[in-house]
């Protein structure tokens, strides 16, 4: 059955693969697109034939990363549009579908910066962790509003991403308050939102982000200070609906610590993870272009965009 | 009346001032022995005036250092000891308790780590934060018990000194994983007890020490791990009993970032605070060398070991 | 285009304008039923202008209170049942969906009090905070289903609408105890359910309601007392779901203060929000003619009822 | 009108009514076969008739048992399948629907073992209550996985379902520590999941449990421990979406004290209530063989499988 | 016995018994000096008759009011004090003893002022709730530290006392901000310190303070903003030491509504505390005269001060 | 020097040995009597000599049972009192401090049950956990006040002691209702006072009892239920002011299970902890025969009974 996947999903497929095609944004567009493709120089002549050769392409797509996050999602999205009674109606849903999903993807960011930016008032103060492009349109879209907003920007070792945020915010004429990780708390009672990204939202509402946001969230609730994840619906994990957890990365001691310092130190074992994760009694709302959501519901939301998860639409039936 | 005021006294009092005489421990053990000398070597005839001459002694040495934390303990301590209905009484009662604090002084450190060690379990992993002799003084003498310790290390932005623990504990034989310092939560649920050491300790429970140190307690109580503050009753801060906050010294941006990456990212402010101060509702217990206390009790030892701060001993009765 | 709004549309949308109809049912229950007339008297020959028309429509009374929450809701409601292939199915669809809309209204309250009613017991104590109809109606049905309830009333400074809860509960047949607001706490632990009615429920799952439900709210959790908001879905407040905050009326001085007592204190600021802003975490439910919610899930009952706000359906498609 | 039920429909009602059909799951799948005879045997010629017809005999089945948590759900499931313009559509639907459900239910305890066990990693130690057949799948699908997983076995009085539990677990390979309830808290650190089962799940997020969870999970919170229930959709209570409250079922004296020992002691009160009530804020997960939820999400999945219950769809259209 | 009690003490008991002599401060000096001329004037030839004439002539003052709380204390204070072999010894320190606390109690209001200024900062916002000249004591010596202070003022119900404390703010050049009791959360995230005082402190810790005081601090807490209580040593409970509660005082209905509008309401019950009972783990600080203290230490202080209480000093001894 | 112990000391010291002498009570009296003997007999001729009798007197007592808590206490408490300028002096001294030491202890728990009946009020409903002749001292007491008390008596596994709580309370007229321990959150609400016992009081305010304890007193904390725990001073653990834990005996296996059942289930591991620890931030007061007390504040009655724990007073000075 394999043969009846259009060339052009396989080429999509292979550039994915040796990384050609990389950005959880672009492996989502490149992938919808193809399925569109798929569907419209589909020479099946019945529903069932087309249907199986888009489920075909979806798992030639999904293949060649099964931990990703957004190919999943964006394959399920098309998926879920392929409705109809007639080869014609499948089309023409699969195109519109796609269509949507590709022009939803291209305007999210700014979207989600509308909806954050709203939650944002005038004079209100920030703090930042690592640096993120979906909690900083907030900002952007918050300025544009005419709105005063200054930040306090943790450094965020060991890379240091919130130096990129510094700049950043400072682009954006935004007065920036630069800190070490560890002088967050004295500083949450001046902050009137604690705002950051997220590398993936789980269905039980979990935020998975840059290893240090969870203490600062439950420093945050302390305080009294309101927490804001802002994340598009791309970052939403699929698999996370049947239970799986996200693995958190280990990365490199160099990171944290040179090779000489460290014999020095008489070579202790260095752990440096790369993410941490934040369960949602921690979050107020998970900021995404289709609106906010309080963590817990989000679960929800990915049922209704991409449906339960439990069922693989790319998986034929038994 | 000040020129009774023993000639060794003024010596003290001047190397205090430029700093020959520095150190916590060191200070408070000079300011002791000079108090001693000045009961010796008095010519006072009557208690009154003997008195009299060592509140004066006493006020030229606690004028070096008016922010001091360990100079007013000892000199609390000794003129509480004194008392005696004649000239020969009060000699040898200061003699007795310049002599005492002297010695108790000598052997704190190790006291308090006998102390800290028995809350320690063989098989323990700690997880540290900065670097404190006080709490060290505790996994060695644990070590000494015979206990197998473990230790998670928080690097400790922005200075590192959890380089030097890391060292140190090392040198114990204690196994080191060095982590950054916003990784600590991910492991708390792995440790077994959070061991830091103070910079002050204040009347109303609080507990000034290094920047992250409160977000780390607020983390730890969240995680039902527990939080051991290992701390000489020399760092006891008496300024407190009265109201009187600590001040949080800032420190040089350049501990946090250097200037041409500063300039870089737009000038943005820096705020380099040192310290910073947890509430005693998320510590457990604070290890001194007379024993472990809730930190809701340390003011009751502050007036059992000084007196009652109200009454500054140094100053005239009116 | 507007010259295809029909006059009645017009007629309403200026009595809405001129709050010849107010209240926020009879504002919902015109707007559905001028859409309606808009669908039934159409002579739009195909269903792309029937839907323009409709969406023309809908603007034109949307605009008159652009900060409403039932006006919105009402629309949306209805636009999103104008679906179909043809002129004739949207004529019966809009029908269908306003008079369901305006049903739904009539019987709202009654159905909402069905459902608080149900989580009461035989014998419970309620405690309340200001006046609300959704909150008393709860309780009505709950002496109708033959339960004996109690309910402590908390005057609610500064209108006292506590009063008018007593005298209603009163007439119910239904014990009171009067209590001022600051002595809430006390009674909690007597107290079976805390209840009070919403002027808005947001999409983050706070609820706005008069001033003091926050503080009463944060007591009772920590007294373990559960807390219940009463809410018709016409309080959904759908600007929240793309992260608007509800600004909070600040009402005049001497609701709080006569002049003249004023003047005697030296004339003090003095501030008068009306309403305030409770978490989702220390609300149990949100009881709506539609059952009963979490409050973090509300937001998918908006989505529901009325569609993803990030679409505004009265707006003409790029 | 009753005369159209299929006698088919009648006997099942019966054989429910007898006890001859019990368990929650097999009185689903009887009801739901049941409403498909009914279709399908019709002799309907008009698809008003046939709805009625279908309402009627889901009425027949309901009143056998008003109480009950699976009967209603699977009518319900059936009966929102049963669309359709022409009385072939809606057989066909019906049929469709109805098979789905049963093939669900055939699979959904295996179903949500994947969904738990994805949640434990190789390694977990879980503590458990009482005995669940659903919490035990997880963790024999994790065991399958080819992980290791040991279990620390509460013995639950009065009735020690704990022993089964350990006895299961056992013979699934789990090394397992039998405990009284009492020594729970001081396990919970060494633990990685609380899992536990359901009895029933409210709308309003609540998980009814046996008596001695909320105690569990509550500890569990405070210790840090994640929490997760297993409970297929069964077991979502639909009477609790209109505000209905579980009746907590009080057992016999003699589970927890014999007679004789009774008297001994002056022959005290006995309360010996089966379950309790754990509040959602306390649940991380609800663990359904559709996926994971957290507790306050599940009211939208009970109204997705099973309608908004505010309609019951058995009832005459007034 | 008796009739060896000094007629001025006998004097002084009939004027506190007639309320001649009133106010806990009056009270507790009147008792004092009593006690010193019971001591000075007595024809007592041996220490042990001096000592039961003390206690006579103290039993004699505390009977006049069991209930209260200054007085007891005094009498407390001073037969602590009477120590000594000698008749004349026993004389010389009842005068001192009694002369030290009369002379504390006169300048007690301005140290713990002192103490309280201290844990102020330039430019603090604080919260006030009721009128205690023990807490504006405290602003005022801010004030005069040179400190800008400004104030929210709860205006209290049901007698209004922050009108009282707003218009002496004013006095002290403090800008003031009226608000209702509930509106005190809404502006507690921009508050530094809820600074009110005591009716009575108990020996668990506990505060007695007007209505509301309990729900404003837990809602302090919840926000992150500090809690201080002024409170002088005059206000510590003896009774509590031994268990026993404070009786909480329930004032006349009219102080909460007027007569005919509770016929209006139908006559609801009204209840009208004067106090509740905030429990230590709210209050961050108790400001005495003689320093500050954190609430859990507070029955050392009691004890230091007045001695064990299961020993009333005025009993003879069996 | 040890020749110089009174034989009666030695037979007291034999007799613990061999539990003759048993009973935290009986121990703690028969050490103060024994060591008046060898300070009445003693034939030293000077102060110094007395004193290191007595100290060779308590080594040869306290090293019958070195983890004892009431032997150490007994000893400590009256070597504090052998104070004196002369042989005379401490004779008097010694004899007078155990004569008090023996007196307290006879009355302690009738003392410390006036003190716990002070917390309670008239129709208070308290929850017990195991039993504890110190807590039903206190509700012996209170019914003796008149006051109406009802009690919910937990079973306590795995050794059933409620049952005789229950037996007893019934005996005072206490009208009983018992519970499996895992019923206890459902009751709570309905309870005034959780009131327990201790087994051991620990430095830092940690109370060590019966298994059960610390998850009922987080459950009671959760609810909003003030706990109360009844320990004569004699509980206060000497060991833990120097950081010592307490260790927490494992009891039989039999205990939980029988053999047979044991085998029938796969022969699990049993742990049976006979006790937990309660941190004391979930505990509202100790109840003593000294009065109430904090736990927070508990480590400095022990220092003001028994003085500094890190000197042992037995210990000849180096």
């Amino acid at each position: 059955m394999t043969d009846r996947v259009n060339p052009e999903v396989r080429r999509v497929a292979d550039d994915i693969d040796t990384m050609e095609i990389r950005g959880a944004a672009t492996i989502a567009d490149a992938a919808a697109r193809a399925l569109r493709v798929q569907a419209l120089e589909s020479d099946a002549s019945d529903p069932a034939t087309l249907r199986a050769d888009l489920r075909a392409a979806a798992r030639t797509l999904v293949e060649t990363r099964p931990t990703a996050v957004s190919l999943p999602n964006a394959l399920r999205y098309v998926l879920r549009g392929a409705t109809g009674q007639t080869v014609e109606e499948i089309h023409e849903n699969v195109e519109a579908t796609a269509t949507e999903f590709c022009a939803r993807l291209d305007r999210a960011q700014s979207d989600l910066g509308q909806v954050g930016a709203n939650r944002l008032r005038d004079g209100d103060i920030i703090m930042t962790h690592c640096h993120s492009t979906d909690a900083l349109a907030c900002v952007e879209a918050a300025v544009e509003q005419g709105k005063h907003i200054e930040a306090i920007v943790k450094e965020t070792r060991p890379r240091n991403q919130g130096h990129i945020t510094a700049r950043e915010l400072h682009e954006m004429g935004v007065p920036v308050t630069l800190i070490v990780d560890s002088a967050a708390r004295r500083y949450l009672n001046d902050v009137d939102h604690v705002l950051v990204g997220a590398d993936a939202v789980a269905a039980d509402g979990s935020v998975i982000n840059k290893i240090g946001t969870s203490g600062l969230a439950v420093n945050a609730r302390d305080r009294g200070t309101p927490i804001m994840v802002a994340a598009q619906t791309l970052k939403l994990h699929p698999g996370t609906m049947t239970g799986h957890t996200v693995d958190i990365e280990m990365r490199d001691t160099d990171e944290v610590i040179d090779e000489e310092t460290l014999a020095e130190l008489g070579s202790p074992t260095v752990r440096n993870p790369a993410f941490d994760v934040t369960p949602p009694r921690y979050v107020d709302a998970i900021v995404t272009e289709r609106g906010q959501f309080p963590p817990e519901s989000i679960v929800m939301l990915m049922r209704e965009l991409f449906g339960e998860h439990t069922t693989e639409p790319w998986v034929e039936p038994a």
